[in-house]
């Protein structure tokens, strides 16, 4: 089985500046492609630092990936510290500069000078194109070692794995590891991992529970010679999980909820509108995430205050008065008015206290989320029993997603 | 100066099942503590591959941080190989114990004889109570050496670190860190490193650029015995950069645009209100991330279909026709539509091809936004020059609320 290890270059993130998401993207790629990841460094931009750590990973490792410090400024190294430890001479190559050039008049931008640098690429190496910027990936193999340079910024990096590493990557794979995502809303990771506990001790295929951002997941991983071969041996786990823990699945390698949801619809004809206050748009961006979204959602009402409740959806003045913004009576009004705004088929609504600071006396992490459809208008209460923002508003998010799905479920 | 390397232990970050957010956090905390972290490490729960990760973090640095590894179960094994390799002997705690117990039988839950494993501690070691679990930390010192073991879980790994480690860590710092991070929009980061180059060779002060989702941003960091003091070593620097980029900055310190947009807004006693096509309630998700938003944003109108943008924002038909959905003279009506119907003192709206699958004949990228305010609507057009669908949305998001946050400073 093939090594590799990962390389994220950059001062920013030893500073906590950015979170270093290509990392786990890339894990989580080459695991899939059967190679495994067994460290993963960050450094600085710091030459010395640098060739230090890619000179210990070639030690270990067959492949070296790094990602960052490609872009045009002097403290960005990776390029001429790599090709340095790997004995490869640095030229500039012209088709490169004409790409550089061509990307800035794209862009009706003045290309500073320094950009060129990126048109310095190590001879004899493989060179990967950059569909969203200008600093090429480079792959250089020498002893049997290969070191791989991807840049920094997650979609220039993502796309130029996907086109060109990837490819480059599978000649050197033998056999495959076929993994599948099982997605799940409404049960915890350790309630989940219980159900199907005797599933976890399997070795091929393993089983892996997982929770994020409010989801439980089940990832299911075999490795054998043929996609084929791997499946079989996933099936009847697969089937297994379904038999134990089937109402809480929402969707197998379904991207997320939103996909799931917008797949739905479409499925079955139908339209959403949403009508938010303390998501405020999360909703509607997620759904508008997936592509062709547009075939099922027309529109949302983000209505902050409580004027605009009722100005926009008609929420009565009396409700928002007895019952506050955030009760059930307040979210079915806000489905309702959206329903009948949108003229869609189905509505949903969030009101709800995601944060400390609210002008009510209701908790932070109190939500009550409304649905409507032709056969009437039904409201939930959610607590998340946190206080973070950012974690209330996507996980509020989720759950409205979820109940629209399992409402389409029965249409 | 102290220097410190942080590990993250456990398989799961190997492959990419979670997002490493502790190493992020770590970071922050200790580089706002004057600790410099030169190094970042990921392993599995490995005991071989962890020993020698260890031996390498300390042959470097005075100190090894390292999160995760410290459950009860037998894949666990980061205090094992840490008291191992720092020749720390483990001993159960009774009091440790009893703690364990406590936890458990608090929440009514039976206890994992396994747990009790977590009570083996390091003779000698500084050790550092858990609030959010059971899972205790440690400091074991010598040979002027420091290994540190906090749990893997965010919520218990910064709480330990607030309460435990934070001040254990102060009495061996000296000297601060002070750092600035000038935010832009509009220029590109390497026009703008072009532009402050002469910055970029100074050490104390140092400046360094980096890019994040469309926006250049300077970061300027001095090392100095006290907070007045490496404030004044960045004080001149600072002000070179504002008299070279002073038009492209729109906050120093700032979390993002939509902050100073919040801020601008309050300051002013104004409302802004949305209207969104493409990025379908972004702009809005954004602005109440910010704490407070209930004081400036009233509503916002996702209008994805032509329809609704006819509907809620009286854009004419006949526009449509004319220009179709996404073009300057839509931009405006939905701007001026949007302003009208929320009765805001401000309104911002966006209409363009954010990904691949536009109905119109308009290439991906192409956005435009409208403005309107008492003094009238204007409407500007961008070219994002990318595909990609959440960059192109973001972006888009972005520059509107930097629009809206130039408008702000002439009123």
């Amino acid at each position: 089985m093939l090594t590799c290890e990962i390389v994220s270059v950059g001062t920013e993130l030893l500073l906590g500046d950015i979170l270093d998401t290509n990392a786990q993207y890339l894990s989580q790629q080459l695991a899939a492609m059967g190679i495994a990841v067994l460290h993963r460094a960050t450094v600085g931009d710091n030459a010395a630092r640098l060739a230090e750590t890619v000179r210990d990973a070639l030690s270990r490792s067959d492949i070296v990936l790094l990602t960052g410090g490609l872009g045009p400024t002097a403290d960005d190294l990776t390029k001429e510290v790599c090709a340095d430890v790997m004995g490869f001479a640095l030229e500039r190559d012209a088709q490169t500069v004409e790409e550089i050039r061509a990307f800035f008049q794209k862009r009706g931008m003045p290309m500073p000078e320094s950009n060129l640098k990126q048109a310095d690429l190590p001879v004899g190496a493989t060179v990967f194109p950059n569909s969203n910027g200008t600093a090429p990936g480079a792959a250089m193999e020498r002893g049997g070692k290969c070191v791989i340079l991807l840049p920094g910024p997650p979609n220039e990096m993502r796309a130029m794995f996907e086109q060109s590493v990837q490819p480059f990557l599978r000649q050197k794979t033998t056999g495959v590891i076929v993994s599948h995502t099982v997605r799940t809303m409404g049960i915890g990771e350790s309630a989940l991992a219980e159900r199907v506990a005797p599933l976890l001790a399997g070795s091929n295929p393993t089983v892996a529970p997982y929770a994020k951002q409010g989801e439980a997941m089940l990832r299911i991983t075999a490795h054998a010679d043929t996609p084929q071969d791997a499946e079989a041996l996933i099936e009847p786990v697969l089937r297994q999980i379904r038999g134990t823990v089937g109402e809480y699945i929402y969707g197998i390698d379904v991207e997320d909820i939103q996909h799931a949801v917008v797949q739905a619809l479409r499925e079955r004809g139908l339209h959403l509108a949403t009508a938010e206050s303390c998501t405020a748009g999360y909703i509607s961006k997620r759904i508008t995430e997936v592509p062709g979204a547009s075939d099922v959602f027309d529109c949302g009402l983000v209505t902050y205050s409580n004027e605009m409740k009722e100005k926009l959806l008609s929420v009565r003045h009396e409700t928002l008065q007895a019952h506050g913004a955030v009760s059930t009576e307040t979210a079915m009004e806000m489905a309702a008015g959206a329903l009948r705004v949108s003229g869609a088929d189905i509505a949903v609504a969030v009101t709800g206290v995601a944060g400390p600071g609210c002008s009510e006396q209701k908790s932070v992490g109190l939500v009550f989320i409304g649905l409507a459809d032709a056969d009437g208008v039904t409201a939930v209460k959610l607590e998340t029993g946190r206080t973070d923002r950012e974690y209330n508003r996507y996980v509020t998010a989720s759950r409205a997603l979820h109940l629209v799905w399992q409402r389409l479920q029965k249409m």
